[in-house]
């Protein structure tokens, strides 16, 4: 489901869960890396990145589909792994080795940097074309963490961005081959593992604060 | 002073009232066409485009010498049709084939994209060089919908922006020379006239909440 | 430790205090030259600049250490120069002759526009690499004077930028050598100074309404 490796300072999460959309048991197994990861004691940073053709393909809308019943309860849990990204105190670098759609270029966003896989993958919030909204949490992250340019194109039309598009859309901050994605993200957040966690985590947390409010608030406007 | 006709799923709205000021006629004609376009069902895309050398050059400062005190109401009805072009349950447009001034800039602002004229024309909001001042309503809509450096550079200083200018400045997203402006608007409108128009009314209502918030809200601060 | 001087319409105070860091006398006399400043009448427009390697190395941090019991009272008149510069009732050039570090970066982004050195000084905001954090106040002012992605970058990782980088950056508007700083600022500060002091200072307002609030609000949150 998941992998945490540490690679000098760095902590390498894994999600290896195919499309690694947001099933029940995905996201226990990543709540439970994070919650270890924040207790990281000294120099630390996080990486996370998935396999082969995704990074994450957001919410798991067969579970959904099948239990209707708990759609606020799981949109809660998916504001939670969000809110936990953002406030972890460490810097973190996304790996996107592949795709990046809706909510998992929304987690992708959580982040500090990403850098993106040039040859193949898109990063897309095609919720527009789905007959799908956003919630307020989800509303304010885009809003507050993209130029509002992008913001602005990437929900109302749903574009589809390559990492060079992304890249000047300002989505992602490097692209990397394949097989140097996941090596020069490491190499970034080994770059900022230095920082003291707690004051990366008070000024992400100010500067970031109204979407942590909607984060933390309902899940449903 | 108006003319609406349908180019397969694109509704095209012409202001053909010379420079396009927003007095209570041409307010009026607008409302109508606009409540009409509103109720469009299937696909649908709404392109504006104004006549000669003006898209629209704003309020009409002398119907409001001849009636001060119908200022607020005034205001208020300009507000109104800022929040019908902003909540349009379908992808909108603005083709910039003269001035955009002032109002007339704001009300391209409303637009989803924008498509401006290269030879002649100029994107500009001159208040500050005529005494005046933003509504809460105008000051939110272009700060919340210009890049941050643009928003503080037009209402500061009065720039005026060619198309080349206001491509780079994050204010249109396309270019084209005269006779293209408008055939690029509707090529454009016509991609996005198959998205759910309640969805995109939904997402863009949801994005701008602050401005459409103020819209709605007192004229004056 | 400052000096006023009038240069046709435009006021250059240069700030000539080694580091201008801002210690209690160095705030006294850069709140009165502001203050008889804003009573010009008529066209008019402020430059700042400080002298040698510094523009500003921001608060100090010697004299805080000394008077630990006014911390408070201290950020509270840091935050009155912020306001100050911002409510000015007429158009400001920063001219960035060296460092401009966190409160001193802070205090050129309260300026209109910027003009900075190209082969030397950096624009930096340290404070993540001194365990330190931003009041409500600052946050604001970096959050909402500097493009999005420039503010998440500059704020969570210290970065030190170029004249060049911070031009791409957009935190100056304007780059020059060292002997053309001044005059590259002065002249664009003329060229400004024939507007509407008042409404200069009203729209201005109105755009950082939020920051201002938050400048004039508790120094802590």
């Amino acid at each position: 489901m998941i992998d945490l490796q540490r690679d000098g300072d760095v902590y390498v999460l894994r999600y290896d869960a195919g499309e690694n959309r947001f099933s029940p048991d995905f996201l226990g197994a990543v709540e439970g890396a994070l919650d270890g990861v924040a207790k990281n004691d000294g120099p630390g940073a996080l990486v996370t990145v998935g396999t082969g053709k995704f990074y994450s393909n957001g919410l798991d809308l067969d579970w959904l589909g099948a239990n209707q019943d708990k759609f606020e309860e799981y949109l809660r849990r998916v504001h939670g792994l969000f809110a936990r990204v953002l406030e972890l105190p460490m810097p973190t670098v996304a790996a996107l080795n592949g795709h990046a759609f809706a909510g998992g270029g929304m987690l992708a966003l959580c982040h500090d940097h990403a850098v993106m896989r040039t040859d193949r993958g898109y990063f897309c919030l095609p919720e527009v074309d789905l007959g799908m909204s956003f919630t307020p949490g989800m509303n304010l992250l885009i809003k507050e963490r993209l130029p509002r340019a992008t913001a602005h194109e990437a929900v109302l039309t749903g574009r589809r961005y390559t990492a060079e598009q992304a890249l000047r859309a300002g989505i992602v901050q490097r692209t990397a081959a394949e097989d140097e994605v996941l090596p020069a993200a490491v190499e970034l957040a080994a770059s900022l593992a230095g920082k003291n966690g707690g004051t990366v985590a008070k000024i992400r947390a100010d500067l970031y604060r109204p979407v942590l409010d909607a984060l933390h608030g309902p899940a449903l406007s």
